[in-house]
């Protein structure tokens, strides 16, 4: 049987074991052959080859649910249900995306998903239609790959353990998240895998769950017997597998945090075929931390299991010893260590993934922003170039961020200014500051950089001029320097403006913009509405001054070109001149 | 020993155990006190007054931390510490919170901590300093109260089991969150007070922390027992404690759900004083569940312990049977449930509370917008009228749903549109619609109500006049009534605008205001900063138009009296009219 030829789960549901395990082969090489040529999740797909043929095999989707938490493991979800293409050949990787997609598929993707850890409580919801339109079919999660520390997991084994119908969660345990777990959970995982599954103690069924065991994830005979015996359960089970994350590829079995994501890389070595030693903002980071660490021995580093995206290998983990902590992906938990440890008294830093700090919208208000807590957030993959997939876009965190009261968001536009923010937030005792590290191009000052923020909300004009005023922001500010040089070359003599805030505005500055300044421009790299544009536009509103805000729409958009997506929001240079200069009129 | 006298835990010290179960008794009284005459968290402070006399007995705050999660149960420590007159005389009542308030009492009350379930996230974060700073106290929590089914606990009990040093977590096991608890884990907690905490199951120690339980938590001297030998302890604890929830009180041990929160009561019957009988907004959405779960069989309607405040009791829940889920304090899960059951095809609603849906921000994002999931989300208690500790503010809710992409947000500003927005929301399968349930007033149309929203962000006229267009939102439309009516008293003819959307614009009404309008007002119950107003004044930025943004600062504000904050705020109708006319010159 050719992976090519399968256009349904139903091609294999006649397949002997042996035929079957030569597929499990052809899908790891389809697996590689994409995630060498354009990237992607190589570890956790790797690994859960043969736990999702045996699903398929056994559960009968799409009447059968199968929903996968988190979906960067489901390349071969997507190869057995007619999407093979996608991963075979390199004309048609683009049609299929890196995570379960109910626009790609609307019978076999049942959830977006590209967030970890609802699933269980998703398929609780799923159960509840089920069970109240009186309709009989199994719903299955397949949980893992980290998945299980956040915080709505545990919920949903505490939703679904009190369910009293069918409910199948695959525990895909491959002893890792994106780094290695962290968490007393992952000591009791240990102690199930070398009790057989058997020992008194047992985290599962203390949530009310059936729980079943096996030792042999990566072998397909044994998981289809194991689920073809759980199959139609009248009652919430757990089949907790045992897998290799990497399984059948030398290099992503040994360094299996590295094939976690995968830029594009040699088959053969492993090795990245393009390797940027040049400067970048992460190197600005891991020099702060660097710095610091030295200054106060008692600073407090914390990761929710993404510590490479700051610098920090497992090298550098090491070295930094007690004072890190990876909280596992557990962002909301992310948030309260760190406010509970500047209530302790010590210098605490925290880097996260915009997308992922959307789980500690609470956490951000309540533990942080209301406690005296000085701390410092450093929020990565911010603003349209970052990430690309519309689950994990980097648009939403200046709304969210500049919504809660008390937190000042800083957003350096270059290099200098990102580390004289970082250090400026570091060493006062006043603030609880957050910094947004920039992403689109790495810049430098040509300009003064300040090294006091403490002054809040002081905008700086690094150009005067008259009639227009641009006000760019973050690492968009580069952007409003070229709208600015176009108007020059036109005869016009804009005031150009990095306001270094975005959680409020220079008050003073905007109200003297009035005397000689008709229209007043705002550029940001995130989403207009709540955003920081807005601010300046209601603040402005009862001058008579124009005010244009420029940035991304309140959109879901997925696996864009940037360019592309510039131009359809108007954000070019050339197109944000255009429309200063037709507002002048 | 007079509970008066107590300045701090110094002076229970070497009290014995007859006069600590003195103190006991005049505790209870002291909350009864209170609670009868203002209000408050009658059963969770019942019960919880030995654990906590044991605490200050045993531990010696303010060197060891004393952290309460959630601090509704608090009050026996405040009394404790020095703030017993807030109990004991109706003049200083008002000195003292519902909640612990580092700003109240900076020495022992370390967090706010008025939402549920952080505790132990915050105490690894205390327990990091502690050790970085090479310091030796000890950390305990208090968890309990229901506060144990948020995600964000089991994250905390995850993060605290992998420390190797001192933390101690007292789970007040009262056998209730606000209504029952629900979940799987509560069978599992019921398993382990049956067997005294012999079960060889034990999610505690699955986590990685030892485990002690102490069946009789109402008794005083086995308390201190209890935490004298935990005291100090190396390694992380959990000391189960089974208690009683009101206990002490006949009336609180009966009805312990009414008895969570309660109004002013009799002491004597533990009736309420006040019954506002009349007309109410849980009035019209009780008979919008009651119509339509007929209409629908298949409906399900979510809750997250909160039942009561949508007008479900104990009866009602009887009777939706298996139409109805409470998830327990779980609001990431309550969305996701949400998501998923609208995803297999039946008719959601899910009531929730402002402050309290902060907690599912990435859920909303990630699991209900971006999915093509048709559900009716109720949002109650928003806005500067509903809750006034800070902790709880109605206020976040229009910034935080209205920044996501595809969720349109309703804000009716009376009995009849209120019910004809819900009827509309859970009839059509195209939208994700929250609405936002009015708190202000009780108020009734003088407009004829639409029945179809699904012309999406169109705002309706209610008075068209000239110069001046007042655009009010929700349950401040009828301010903007009153507004127009001052100023058509002065002469003036203005335009009345009720919205009925607050997450996004009418494009072509706004612009068509630029003939015959020069000043726009907003005004909506919420936060300004990435609100409604916000969103009109980016919106309007390219017109001649000005615009004005009335609502709430970004700011915590606490325990305030509602109209003096609006005349801070300048949001009283006199003020509104009276910034409209100076700027129309």
């Amino acid at each position: 049987m050719e992976l090519k030829d399968i256009k349904s789960p139903q091609d294999i549901k006649n397949l002997d074991i042996a035929t079957l395990e030569d597929l499990a082969g052809q899908m790891r090489k389809a697996i590689l052959n994409r995630t060498s040529q354009i990237g992607g999740h190589v570890g956790p797909n790797l690994g859960a080859v043969e736990t999702i043929i045996a699903m398929h095999y056994v559960f009968d989707a799409p009447k059968d649910k199968l929903v996968y938490d988190v979906s960067h493991q489901a390349f071969s979800h997507k190869m057995l249900t007619g999407r093979a293409d996608g991963y075979l050949y390199k004309e048609d990787f683009a049609k299929v995306g890196e995570y379960t997609d109910p626009k790609e598929s609307p019978e076999y993707d049942i959830f977006y998903a590209g967030h970890t850890s609802p699933a269980l409580s998703l398929c609780v919801g799923l159960a509840k239609a089920r069970d109240l339109k009186g309709e009989n079919h199994n719903i299955v999660a397949l949980v893992g790959d980290g998945a299980l520390s956040g915080g709505v997991a545990f919920e949903g084994l505490d939703a679904g353990g009190a369910l009293d119908g069918n409910l199948i969660c695959i525990f895909n345990d491959n002893q890792m998240a994106i780094a290695e777990n962290h968490g007393g959970m992952y000591s009791h995982f240990t102690e199930l895998r070398e009790t057989n599954g058997t020992a008194a103690n047992n985290l599962f069924k203390a949530f009310g769950w059936d729980y079943v065991y096996v030792a042999e994830g990566n072998n397909v005979k044994k998981m289809i017997e194991v689920l073809e015996k759980v199959k139609d359960s009248k009652h919430p089970v757990v089949v907790h597998v045992n897998t290799q994350k990497g399984e059948g590829y030398a290099p992503a079995e040994e360094y299996r945090e590295r094939f976690h994501y995968r830029n594009p890389y040699s088959i053969g070595s492993g090795n990245l075929l393009n390797i940027d030693t040049g400067e970048s903002y992460t190197g600005v980071f891991k020099e702060f931390l660097k710095s610091n660490i030295k200054k106060y021995p008692d600073m407090l580093i914390i990761s929710s299991a993404t510590p490479e995206d700051f610098g920090l290998g497992p090298k550098e983990r090491k070295e930094l010893g007690a004072n890190y902590i990876d909280v596992a992906i557990a962002e909301q938990t992310g948030v309260s260590v760190m406010a509970g440890a500047a209530r302790g008294g010590i210098k605490v830093v925290y880097a996260v993934v915009s997308t992922f700090l959307q789980r500690a919208y609470d956490q951000l208000m309540e533990d942080w922003a209301m406690d005296n807590s000085p701390a410092v957030l450093n929020v990565d993959s911010t603003g349209i170039a970052a990430i690309t997939d519309q689950t994990h876009l980097g648009f939403w965190d200046i709304p969210m961020i500049t919504s809660i009261p008390e937190v000042v968001y800083l957003a350096p536009a270059n290099v200098e200014e990102y580390a004289a923010m970082l250090d400026w937030a570091i060493n006062q005792n006043q603030h609880k500051v957050a910094v947004r590290e920039p992403v689109y191009s790495v810049e430098h000052a040509d300009y003064e950089v300040d090294t006091d923020y403490s002054d809040l909300n002081r905008f700086k004009v690094t150009r005067q001029g008259k009639e227009i005023a641009i006000i760019a922001a973050g690492d968009f500010y580069v952007r409003g320097k070229e709208v600015c040089e176009l108007l020059k070359a036109k005869g016009y003599d804009p005031t150009l403006i990095n306001p270094r805030f975005v959680s409020g505005v220079d008050e003073k500055l905007l109200k003297d913009l009035v005397a000689d300044h008709k229209v007043v421009t705002t550029i940001e790299d995130g989403s207009l509405e709540g955003g920081f544009g807005q601010k300046v536009a209601g603040f402005l509103g009862d001058t008579p001054l124009k005010v244009l805000n420029f940035g991304l729409q309140k959109k879901f958009v997925d696996r864009y070109d940037v360019e592309t997506l510039e131009k359809e929001y108007g954000l070019r240079p050339e197109q944000i001149a255009a429309t200063i200069l037709k507002n002048l009129e």
